[in-house]
């Protein structure tokens, strides 16, 4: 995994995942930290365009195909990848946050708005930190869900980057 | 660079490096091997699309926006990144065919259309072969801009994993 510190935001969908991720990455950038975030899409998405060059690449059977600018960069990968093997190729990043992925083995995060009318996508004792518009019976630490800033905190308080570096302190961002 | 072999073609926009990749890809594929291409683009490329929730995170600032799905992935650099950096995120190939980057330091093949009415972008002795409608004088191999089947042959000649295991034949495919 290079090592890097993974965080997942879990939520149903419609709870707000993309939003809290919105405000959440200004927070962690203004702390100096490289942040990456993964999304899954359980659509088939499509990024590139009918006709493009890049297009043509893909469908005459590239496994990969890559377009490079001066200012940026993009990887496809044409084909299946076992989760793992994709987050690993993140790289030069202090953090990786993930929308979803309820499954993997990392610190969560959970969002749950009562209106969704939806049960816990997972159970409040799986996660690091709920952020919640209801009480909920758990002994996880519960935050409203506008409290992005306590999620920055938290995340920061568990980087190695911020954790050994604190002396004492469990916290320095 | 993971040690994967790569390829530039290089000629003049307009001449046909992406048809012609088009055309090879498929002859790689045949025999077996995995492809990526990597393309350089000068303009200001856009594969994601306003208002979707990757763009989103991407304007939130993150310097890494991935979407997953069962099928594929797309790892957006939304920062500019060295071109060895970059090629070295491309895994799990056997050969990473490129489309300019003349300049790199890899065996080049190129492009020549007299109907261009440009100069060669490069010496015909920097590459590994020339396509050309034209006669050049050069020692380096020439062949009709048409033969991709000769490109895909030389490719393979040169690829350790057909190379080495010919046991005295110089190409197996």
């Amino acid at each position: 995994m290079g090592g890097i510190p993974i965080f997942s935001v879990v939520a149903y969908s419609g709870t707000g995942k993309t939003t809290l991720l919105e405000k959440l990455i200004p927070l962690l950038k203004e702390r100096g930290l490289r942040v990456a975030v993964v999304k899954h899409d359980a659509h088939r998405f499509q990024v590139d365009r009918e006709g493009k060059d890049s297009w043509r690449l893909t469908r005459a059977g590239a496994d990969v195909t890559a377009i490079t600018s001066q200012e940026r960069a993009v990887v496809m990968e044409n084909r299946p990848l076992p989760l793992e093997t994709f987050l690993d190729r993140i790289r030069d990043v202090d953090v990786i946050l993930t929308e979803g992925y309820k499954h993997g083995d990392w610190p969560k995060i959970l969002l749950h708005r009562r209106a969704t009318g939806k049960p816990l996508p997972l159970a409040p004792e799986e996660c690091i930190a709920v952020l919640t518009d209801e009480k909920l019976e758990t002994c996880t630490p519960c935050y409203p869900l506008d409290d992005v800033e306590t999620v920055a905190e938290l995340i920061c308080s568990r980087l190695p980057l911020f954790g050994q570096a604190g002396e004492g302190e469990t916290k320095r961002c």
